[in-house]
C-alpha cells in the first residue's frame, strides 16, 4: 500500500504538534504539508513552531514551509488541529474541495451528518459519510472525533452498554493542564489548587458520548437512551484525565460479568489490526490505587483507556476509575485512529 | 471566665501543630501541657517537633517539656491529635481519669456513646455524654469530630437535610496532601498525578455522616435515612479538601431555595458567639469558577466550609462543590470548636 | 496626618491588585482612583478585574470605576504597575502633571535623574528628584523601584557592603511564577519542570544593584564598584524568589561579623516606623534549611528579605541564601514603602 | 558473547527499580537474582516490591525470589542499589567472595583504592581495581559511580578541563525528588516550594568530581587542583537534576571554543559502542531556555548531559547549565555503564 500524502492545520498548536510526533515514521501516511495561522506562514515550522511536548521535535518537519490557511493542498486527508473557534468554515471549504478531514475541534462534532467517531466504539457511523456527501455535494468529507474527556468515558461505557445497556452516568473528571493547549492554564492558577470549572465542558461530556453510542438508523443517528450528569475539573497534572464514573445498568450484572467485559473488550481497530491500535482498547488494572494519570497515560503507546477500582456503587450501580492520555487518544491519536480506520475500509 | 488548662497529645504531628497554632492567645483555653512519641518525650518542644505549617513555631510553646503518654496531666481538657492506631486506649484512660478528651482520631468515632460532633449540625448529640459517662463509669468523657473530608460534606448536607431530606449523596473528593499528616504522601507519587484511592477513607465518608445527621432517641442515635456513595482521591494541593457532591431530595425544591438555604445556615456556635465560629459556617459564592482549594480554604479563618457551583443534576438533584480546609476545620480547629461548645455550656 | 488620594495604574494586573491588597485601610493613602487597559475602562473594577491573589478583593475598590489612561488624575500620588512595555510615556505624562509616580515598572530605572528606590539601603537617592524636576521642568517626579529578583539581593547586599565592601556577587534565582504576573507562565512549562531563563532578568540583575549601592555625588549617581553574574530561574513555586548568593568582600571578615551585620541591619524605615516597615529588614534564620519560600515568604507581612545558611564559599569568600516575597518586597510593597519614606520626608 | 548473570541488592528502592528496569532485556547482562531487605526476603519480587517508576514492571523479575542479604549469591557481577547506611560491610563481603560489586552507595567512593568511575571521564582508573585486589585479598572487586549531582557536573567538566585546566568551579544545583529515593521527600514540603538543603550533599558534591578528575599515579589518585563550592537545592521536580555552574580556566578560550569542546566529546564508551553508551555523552542545546528537566532528561535515554546557555561569566570566566537524569545516568545507568566497560574491557 502506497503512503498517503496527509496535512495538519493548526498544526503549531500543542494538539498540533501531536499530531506531527505521531505521524513520523507512520506506515501508511506521510506527512507533506503543515497548515499554521497568519503569523506562523512563510516561517519554516522550526522557525514558526515554539515546540513544547515531549521528544524533540522531528527533524523531518522542521524545514516545511507554513502554508497559509488560504493555500490549496494537495493532500487527500487533512488534520485539523484548529481551535474550534475558526475550525468551521476553513474545514468545510476543504472538505468541499475534495478533501477528507479528521477534526479534533467540535465545530462539526454535533452535525447530524457527521460521524463523531471512536473505531473500537461506533465505525459504522461512518455511514454518515455517503449522506454527507449527498446532503452537502461534496467529494471530501468531514469526520470529527470526540473531547478529551469524553474518549475515555465512552471507551468505558460501550462494551458496558452493549452488554448490559447503560442508562445513568454520574462522572467527575480531573482533566491535565494540557488539555486546555499552550500556553492555557496559568501556572499560577494551577499549583497547589484545583479549579472546579472547565468552560463549555460539560454540557460536552453530557451529549457527545449519546451520539456515540447512538445507531445509525437509515439517515440519522439515534442516540443511545442514558442521562450523563457530569462535573469537571482542571487538577495540576501535565496529561492523563482521570475520571470517576458511577453508572447504572439496564440489565442486572455482577462485579465478575462487569470486569469482564470491560477486560475482554476488542473493537474493529483491533481486529484490523490498525497501525495505531492498542492491544487492548481498554485495560483493567487490579492494583487498589491505579489507574494514575502519571503512572498510566502511556499505557498502549497514549491509546489505551485504563480503568481501575471497579465496585458497586451504592447510589446508582457500579463505580469505577477510567484513565486516557488526553491529547493523544483523545485528541490526535484518536484521530490518526479514525483516519487509519477510513483508510483500511477504503473511504481514503 | 477564667481560662482552662489544656493539654494536647500528639502534639508534635501536623494536626498536633495545628492545635497549637490555634491555642495560640485563645479567649478561653491556656495550653500548659503537650505530649509526645516516646522519642519526643523529655526534650522541649521546641527540640522535638519539627514545625512545618504555616507561620512560625509560637513563642510561648517551644519550652513546654514534651510529656511522656504515661505522664498525668492536669489540664480538665485534653485536644487529642493521636494517630487513630494508638489514640484508643490512651483516650480512654484519659477519659477514666476525669479529663474531657476532645479527639480527632477515629478510634471512637462509631461507639455507639460516643459523640461524632459538628457544632453547627448536631450539638444535641452531646447528650450522648451523660450516657457515656453512665455506661463507662468515667467522669471525664471522649467527644469525636468526624473525617477531614466529612466536615465539609456534612456541614453542606445538614441544613439542606434539615429542609428538604437529603435520600442519597454521591460523593468525589479531591484532597490535599497535609490530610495524610507528615511526611504523609511522597512526593514522588503526588507531583504531576492524582491517587485515586485513600486507603480506608470512603467507608468512613459513606457512614460518619449517617450519625451526624441522625437524631438522638433516648440513649441512641438514629442514624439518618440517606445513601452516600464516596470516591476519594489525593490531588497535588497543600490543604483544603475539594468535593463534587451530587444530591436526591426527598422533598422537591427549586435551584433558589436550595442555594438560599444554604446561604442562610447559621447554627448554633453563630448564635453563642464561639471565639472559633466562622460568622457563617456556609459560604456560597457565586463565581463559576471557586471554590478553588488554595484561594477559599482561608475563608473564615480556616472554619468555613465555601459551596459553590449549585445548580441541578440530571441524575439526582442537585450538584455543588464544597471545601474546607483540612486541618483546621476539618481537624483541630473542629475539634476546638467542639471544646468551645462544652465550654459555653457548662460541660467543662 | 490627613490622608492623601491615590491612584494604581495598571490596576487589574497582578501587581495591581497587590497594590489596591495593601492600600486597603492603609493609615496614610486612601485609594481613590484605578485605572486599566482599554479594555478595562468604563467598567467597575469587580465586573473589569479577574482578582487573582489570595484574599478576596476588598469590598472597597469593587465599585471603583476604571479609569481610561487619558483620564486626567486628581491624586497627588500615583502608584504605578504598568507593564514596561507601556508604561515609559505614561509615567511621564503624569509627573509632568505634577503627581508623583511611583512606579513598579523598569522602564525609568536606569535614568541617570530617577531614583531606583530601596528605603533601607538608598534613601538619600530622593535627592535626584530635585536634579530630576529641574531638568525635566517637572512638577511631579518618577521614584521606581528595583526588579523582584534584585530586592532581596539588594537587601543582603547592602548592610555588607557597608560594613566590608563588596567586590564580586555570584547569583542563581530560583523565581515564583508570579515574578511573571498573570496569566505568566503556561502550567504546562511550569509543572515537574525547571526553566533556565527568565527573559531580560539577567542583565537587571547585574546592573540595577550597583545603581541602589553607589552613591549620590552632586547630581548623578557613582555606582558600586562591584560586578555581579546572575543566572536566574523560573521554579514550580507560587511566590517568593529563592537566592543561592556566594559573595567577595573587600575587607576581610570573620562568618560571626558577616551574620551579625546582617542580623542587626536596620534602615531608615525602622528608624521612622514607617507603616509598612518590617521589625527587622533582614530576618536571618539558623536552622539549616531555611529561608524557603513558602514558609518564610509571609515574614514580616511580606517586606521582609530572610537570609539564612550563611557559611564560607571556598571560592568567594561567603555564600548564603536570600529569600522575599516578590509581588510584595518585590514590587508593590517595596513601591509602597518607598512612598512612606517620601511622605514621611515631605516630598508628597 | 554470553550473557552474564548479574544480582542486584538493594532491588525493592527508586534506585533498584531502574536497575532491573535498565536490565531488562539486556544484551550482555541477565538479571538472575534480586537480594532485599529482612522484610522482603521470602516473597517474590512481585510481591514485595511497591513498583514506582515509570513503565510497568518487568514481567520476567515478577516472580523471582527476594533473597537475604546473607544469601550466597552466584552471579559474577552485582549491582548494589544499597542505601549508604548499611551498603559498606556487605559490599565488601561480596567482594571478598570474588563477585565485582558495582555500587551506586556512597561508602567505598573516597577510599582510596576503589575507582570512583565515569566511563567517559577516568576509565583509566580502573586500574585501581588490581591495587585493591592485591592490597584486600579480594577475588572480587568494588567500583563506584559517583552521586547523582555529581555526575552530569563532572561530565561537563571533564572535556573542559582536558581542554583548558579548570581552576574554580561554583555549582547551585536543583535536584530532582526521587534523588531522595522513595518515599524520600514529603509532598508536604516539595510542592509550590524550595528546600535549600539536601543533608551530605554539598562536601560530596565539593570533593567527589576532584577524584575522578584527577590522575593515577602508580597506586594512587592524585586529584585535580581544582576548587569547587557547591550550593544544593531541592526543587519540585520528578526527575532531572538541574545545575548552574561558573567556572574558572587555567589556560584563556574563547566561548566558540569552549562550546565546541563540550559539543565534539567523545569518552570511550562511545568508541567501544558499549550497549548503554549515548551517541553523544554531552549534548549541547542551542535554544535559550534549555536544558529543561522535564523535557532534557530522556535525552539519550537517560545517560546524555545536557548543556545549554553556555555564556561568559563576569566574574569567573564561564558560566552554563547542565542537567543529567539522576536516577538513570546518574545512578542505576552509571553503575551499568561502569559494568559495561569493565566487561569489554575484560575485568568481568
Amino acid at each position: 500500500m502506497h503512503k498517503i500524502n496527509v496535512a495538519v492545520i493548526g498544526a503549531t498548536g500543542m494538539v498540533g504538534q501531536r499530531f506531527i510526533q505521531l505521524l513520523q515514521e507512520h506506515p501508511w501516511f506521510e506527512l507533506t504539508a503543515v497548515v499554521g495561522s497568519e503569523r506562523s506562514a512563510g516561517r519554516t515550522y522550526g522557525e514558526a513552531c515554539h515546540w513544547v511536548i515531549d521528544n524533540d521535535m522531528p527533524a523531518t518537519v522542521r524545514d516545511l514551509p507554513v502554508l497559509h490557511s488560504e493555500a490549496a493542498l494537495d493532500t487527500p486527508l487533512v488534520f485539523s488541529a484548529l481551535p474550534s473557534s475558526v475550525a468551521g468554515p476553513l474545514e468545510e471549504r476543504l472538505a468541499a474541495a475534495g478533501h477528507v478531514v479528521c477534526s479534533n475541534a467540535s465545530s462539526h462534532r454535533n452535525d447530524p451528518d457527521v460521524p463523531l467517531l471512536i473505531p473500537e466504539v461506533n465505525p459504522e457511523h461512518l455511514g454518515l459519510i455517503e449522506i454527507q456527501r449527498k446532503r452537502r455535494g461534496w467529494s471530501g468529507a468531514i469526520i470529527t472525533n470526540p473531547n478529551c474527556t469524553i474518549t475515555p468515558l465512552t471507551m468505558a461505557l460501550h462494551p458496558l452498554h452493549q452488554a448490559f445497556g447503560v442508562t445513568k452516568v454520574l462522572i467527575v473528571s480531573m482533566q491535565a493542564v494540557s488539555g486546555a493547549g499552550y500556553p492555557g492554564v496559568s501556572a499560577y492558577d494551577a499549583l497547589d489548587n484545583v479549579i472546579p470549572l472547565i468552560k463549555g465542558e460539560e454540557p460536552k461530556v453530557e451529549s457527545e458520548p449519546l451520539k456515540m453510542l447512538g445507531t445509525l438508523n437509515g439517515s440519522e443517528i439515534q442516540p443511545a437512551n442514558c442521562i450523563i450528569s457530569a462535573h469537571c475539573n482542571r487538577v495540576p497534572t501535565l496529561e492523563g484525565h482521570l475520571e470517576c464514573i458511577s453508572i447504572a445498568l439496564e440489565h442486572q450484572a455482577d462485579l465478575e460479568q462487569v470486569v469482564t467485559v470491560l477486560r475482554t473488550f476488542r473493537g474493529l481497530p483491533q481486529e484490523l489490526g490498525l497501525p495505531s491500535a492498542p492491544a487492548q482498547p481498554v485495560l483493567v488494572r487490579d492494583e487498589p490505587d491505579r489507574p494514575q494519570p502519571r503512572r498510566d497515560r502511556a499505557a498502549g503507546d497514549g491509546l489505551a483507556t485504563v480503568v481501575g477500582r471497579v465496585r458497586p456503587c451504592p447510589i446508582l450501580a457500579y463505580k469505577f476509575v477510567a484513565l486516557a492520555h488526553n491529547t493523544i487518544r483523545g485528541a490526535a491519536g484518536g484521530s490518526l485512529l479514525n483516519a487509519e480506520l477510513m483508510r483500511a475500509q477504503g473511504i481514503i
